[in-house]
């Protein structure tokens, strides 16, 4: 395990980062200090059959051995398969398996943010990223989305405020489709602008899309890393498509991040679960899964057909929500005067919990939203917890 | 998501930490950004079965759901019960599951170190915990080693020494029983004394234990764990017990701890694999696992036998080696003027394979060691491996 002198040493870059710069300029302290450990590299060599093995450490008495940190070939092969609905045309061996993609963005941020970055994100955005990027200690600055998604000017104008305040941007993290928390997918006009607008700015951007094939009206959404997949760190879950218990998600990125990323890994956890790696192998192999998912969203259009439904026959005047064509969410958002916070206790008296806006900021912004999902009740139990939401509104003074 | 201003602004202790310093006190600037989410806390709240909860975002597909961040509540039953057998009393909710030991290891750096930390370990030990530390942006201080473990004075002069310089030693990272990679246990005289040692120098301890239940002569070692629990975090695995594939460990630390420890977790994860979590407990609750313990101990033991025999056998003058009572491995100091790096190509030219010892320091020690794994290996392919690389020995010039 060696530190060379001049990988500590080396200087980042605090300025704007010009168009084509290496990767390698964006990694964290921490990456440059992630270097191949001798001991594995030697695994490798030693793993000949004339060779007898005095080397690494396994256990004889398992069934289940240690895997590679970069997680089982096989499955790597079958997530490029998934990826390729989303238009992305992925290798192998750019992709990480992860404890679901709760992993991929942490070891992402591992690799790519020093205390004090910037990281923009979508306002509102998923709650545990932001717990992520407080844990790397990033600083967050939250960019305004309307029902086309993220607004091309206000992302562009808040690299520029970062730039000029001597902290560009490093990250872009956004959901583009079904997000969380809002629902909303970005228009297709406007992923082409996004890419454009991240390019100039010398920023990078982590796709996160965990919903992307729960679409219940049009096709899946082309992903922003299928245009520029030397700029996009893709995110990917088996999740909300298979089963969360299982945590198994991926990272699929530029080759050069991916390495720091399997290293990253290593030093994380070794390797995934292997009983849970070939769990998911075997049935996408084995298993109807196109059809199976198919069902799935029949299942969930329902769900969310209700609860449109139900906001459109019970909420009061003056409240407004978003019209979500997948994923599991609907944003609402609430008369001028109401807090959510507020509002909580009262609806948990009338039998309703949602989400206060609040927690998906991180500035104190979202009073006047919350969060609804569909995903879990049946359609008479969102009918009912609707109605009672609206009538604690209703009765809002 | 908040930031509380007067935790970001809190100082962080420099001087030598005095007895009973409060375990707040060793926080990572990254631990004291940690809060609890707003959205997770009201999870809880909603799940009372008049409530119809519009809150969580659960896939209703799946039949594995997310679990806890701190792992399944029978599973941490049943490892406090694993550790009862080295004398530790634990309860549930001090325990964490995580992705293998690894990421009990990853998870205790994130939480208590920050860059430029001083972390105290025995040299030579655990690479990958080499490496874990690297990614921390510590600085390893190694500590000399004998036949009974580290050596007390040298533990106490380095504390002495980084508390001089300014750097206090904040952790001691040690694994007391047969050790990786020298096989060597600390003796229980020693025990005591590094535990008084690191006492009164106010540095924490992480007790590194996959290879505790692995004793091939007397019986388990007393964790330092049990005689100071609020000092000592203890690090268990199945990995060597039961299958490394399933990638179960634990961490079991003070209770202020554990609960750091759960938010860096569901940061790092969101939560480990419940088929994983359940296969272990349904394993540990069904199975007649001690008897199955015994029989994992008799075949390691035959292995071990059958490398010190071979080395007794083989071995030319002036090479000297340590004699495990359990766990994987043997260390070989080798004859005055042979690099270990040198002979590594000339020993797989000869068909066998070893682990140079400058594998195990971070500051390129161990030259003339090589470490020795008869884990895995056939008694008789042990037997021919260290016939090899004698004779490779014996050829050196």
């Amino acid at each position: 395990m060696r530190f060379p002198a001049e990988l500590r040493a080396e200087p980042r870059e605090t300025s704007l980062q010009p168009v084509g710069t290496p990767l390698e300029h964006y990694f964290s302290d921490s990456a440059r200090r992630m270097v191949p450990s001798e001991v594995r590299s030697l695994f490798a060599v030693a793993d000949r059959p004339e060779v007898v093995s005095l080397a690494g450490g396994m256990p004889n008495a398992a069934a289940l051995q240690y895997g590679s940190a970069q997680g089982d070939p096989g499955l790597r092969e079958r997530i490029c398969g998934v990826m390729a609905s989303a238009g992305i045309s992925a290798r192998p061996d750019e992709v990480l398996v992860t404890v679901g993609s709760q992993q991929a963005l942490d070891l992402v941020a591992r690799v790519l943010l020093d205390p004090g970055d910037t990281v923009v994100a979508e306002g509102p955005t998923y709650v545990t990223a932001l717990g992520t990027f407080a844990a790397a200690q990033a600083e967050v600055v939250q960019v305004g989305m309307d029902r086309a998604g993220v607004i091309p000017d206000e992302l562009a104008a808040a690299f520029a405020r970062s730039a000029a305040e001597g902290r560009p941007a490093k990250l872009f993290y956004t959901i583009p489709t079904f997000q969380n928390p809002t629902g909303v997918t970005l228009s297709a006009g406007r992923r082409r602008q996004i890419l454009d607008i991240c390019r100039a700015a010398g920023v990078l951007i982590v796709e996160d899309d965990p919903y992307g094939l729960l679409h219940y009206g049009g096709g899946p959404s082309r992903a922003l890393c299928a245009d520029d997949p030397e700029r996009v760190v893709y995110l990917g879950s088996f999740s909300k498509i298979l089963a969360p218990g299982l945590r198994i998600g991926w990272a699929h990125a530029p080759a050069v991040l991916t390495r720091k990323l399997v290293l990253a890994a290593e030093s994380a956890m070794l390797s995934h679960s292997a009983l849970a790696q070939l769990t998911v192998d075997r049935y996408l192999c084995t298993q109807p899964w196109q059809e199976r998912l198919a069902s799935v969203r029949t299942s969930y259009r329902e769900r969310r057909d209700a609860m449109l439904r139900a906001l459109s026959a019970y909420m009061p005047a003056g409240v407004s929500w978003t019209v979500p064509d997948g994923g599991f969410f609907v944003w609402v958002t609430l008369p001028e005067g109401i807090d959510a916070r507020v509002l909580l206790p009262r609806a948990l008296a009338a039998g309703v919990a949602f989400v206060p806006g609040t927690g998906f900021y991180a500035d104190g912004r979202g009073t006047r939203n919350a969060r609804l999902s569909f995903s879990y009740p049946l359609p008479e139990e969102i009918d009912l917890g609707v109605r009672r939401l609206a009538a604690v509104i209703a009765e809002w003074r």
